[in-house]
């Protein structure tokens, strides 16, 4: 399956020149895939277009803001477009999304491992989020940035890169930043609902799993867990939890922080977060996971105590081989 | 007292044709007067002045890679200029600030409460931070933007934001950003290093705040505490505990969030944060504190119980207040 790079001004002409589209998110989305389903959906409206968002799993609740209208049949697609989508697994297989995944035409992504599904692929991956890119489609077809198409990027924007704090953020993300606050994007109300409201499970979660905050390896490593009963008598979704990886890494001096999750049936999902210098792929990838450099996973059978020495295990290896270097 | 007022230009010209220069700190230094003080100091040094920093309290340790060196007598000052201080009585009383800080020449400050002690005022409310400020001031002044220099603006201008999340962040923010970026400001380091790392003892004092995480109000109100012996016991430094005060309002459907921590004396420093539309300054207010419209705060005396009811019996009028409204 080969697929057609195009430019942004073509991407833009490819846009413009089309009605009845379909925007496809990819499945648990997140406030990229879903900032640019919104604001293409919300530009395409306001140019006379009619257009519509499909998602294999449920917008979260917290991005009803975008406003976009959800595709229920209303039309026959003529144009099929993917946002943020890097695969054709990653479409998920609820709703009508089967039906559509399977031909594409447009795709505009930032994921370096696109794998070229679509009839024609807008492929950046200096670009912080898609919004970044989408930001210049819109500019190139002479879309309307309004304020709701602003608050719409703005969130692709900020929620891929932590708000700003991440590596990939450029001074390319901030110029675009600059000009959707310009066009009206609300800054202090979007960044408060994204960054800085947890629900009460999720609280309550993070509240057990410091609890069982643990040092080890002179204090080079930290680890927390949760069992399956703390997240069940929590209440807390498991997407809820991702954040939560993050957390024993913050420490100081910790170069690697472990989180161990119990699944539901029993096995404990571990994630693996380290400093800079430290491989947390190659930690991961001895105890049969994967991942990246500073972000990695495997999933562990038997129980927490065993599941923990084999982790740190691993851990002290590679923080030894590390020092050797 | 009166000051005059500058333009850009103007203080860039007073800067330029200056030598033998004492930068001043506010107390109690942040990242905006620390990383004001370091740009304006290394592009100083860089355009071949004689220039050092003088602030009442030590510099905390993480802020170590703005490299700036403090003033220890090496010159006879010969301009005084304040970075980022709205009033004489910030200067602080330590180190040899009282020698300096009554007769201060220039003032590069964002606050509106400005006294205007110093002889010439550059004041710019709208600029999110002083660095966001100075920026222009070097600029103009055609002072070589370095990594060095990028990384200590970066600094300000991050900080007094919340990176980029707090209303305060402008379309002029982004875009010092962007150029911040393209001079080599180091994002993620700083970014870690800055938002991102906490102390074990900060780890401890949180982990027993959250524990004593309260809900009142049928959930409008959320509220922590820590008492003087767990503060001792936990080993963390009071300026560390700041950020916690943010933490019980960003529970999902809080509206008022209050922190409760008793100082050496007993007594209770109480902080109170809202969400939007909500008075916090009016709840302190009846406490005999005061603040600003989503920050504020008071003193108790009394037992743990007898400040918690007095502050709930106020956050409850006030709801009842609003609602009536």
């Amino acid at each position: 399956m080969m697929t057609e790079p195009l430019t942004v001004q073509q991407m833009a002409q490819r846009l413009k020149a089309a009605d009845d589209i379909l925007i496809l998110c990819h499945k648990n989305p997140d406030g990229d895939t879903i900032g640019c389903a919104g604001a293409l959906y919300h530009a395409l409206t306001a140019m006379g277009r009619s257009a519509a968002v499909l998602c294999s799993d449920p917008i979260p609740p917290m991005y009803a803001y975008t406003r976009m209208q959800l595709f229920t049949g209303q039309f026959a697609p003529r144009l099929v477009a993917a946002v943020d989508v890097a695969s054709i697994q990653l479409f998920g297989e609820n709703n009508r999304m089967p039906e559509f995944s399977h031909h594409v035409n447009l795709c505009i992504d930032h994921h370096t491992g696109n794998t070229g599904y679509a009839d024609f692929t807008l492929l950046d991956s200096t670009a912080a989020a898609a919004a970044e890119l989408l930001y210049e489609v819109l500019m190139e077809m002479e879309a309307p940035i309004t304020p709701q198409v602003a608050d719409c990027l703005y969130t692709g924007l900020s929620t891929d890169t932590g708000c700003f704090r991440f590596s990939n953020t450029t001074a390319r993300t901030h110029q675009v930043a600059a000009k959707l606050i310009e066009a009206g994007a609300r800054v202090q109300e979007l960044n408060t609902l994204l960054f800085d409201t947890k629900s009460r499970p999720r609280m309550e979660a993070e509240r057990i799993a410091r609890n069982h905050l643990e040092y080890h390896l002179e204090g080079r490593c930290a680890l927390i867990y949760l069992t399956r009963d703390e997240i069940a008598s929590s209440g807390v979704d498991q997407a809820d939890l991702e954040e939560l990886t993050s957390l024993p890494v913050s420490i100081q001096d910790v170069l690697v922080g472990v989180t161990l999750r119990q699944q539901p049936g029993g096995s404990y999902r571990v994630s693996i977060r380290t400093a800079k210098g430290v491989d947390a792929c190659s930690i991961a990838r001895r105890l049969g996971g994967g991942g990246h450099a500073r972000a990695a996973g495997c999933e562990l059978l038997g129980n927490l105590e065993n599941a923990k020495s084999a982790v740190l295990a691993e851990v002290e290896a590679e923080l030894d081989a590390q020092e050797k270097e």
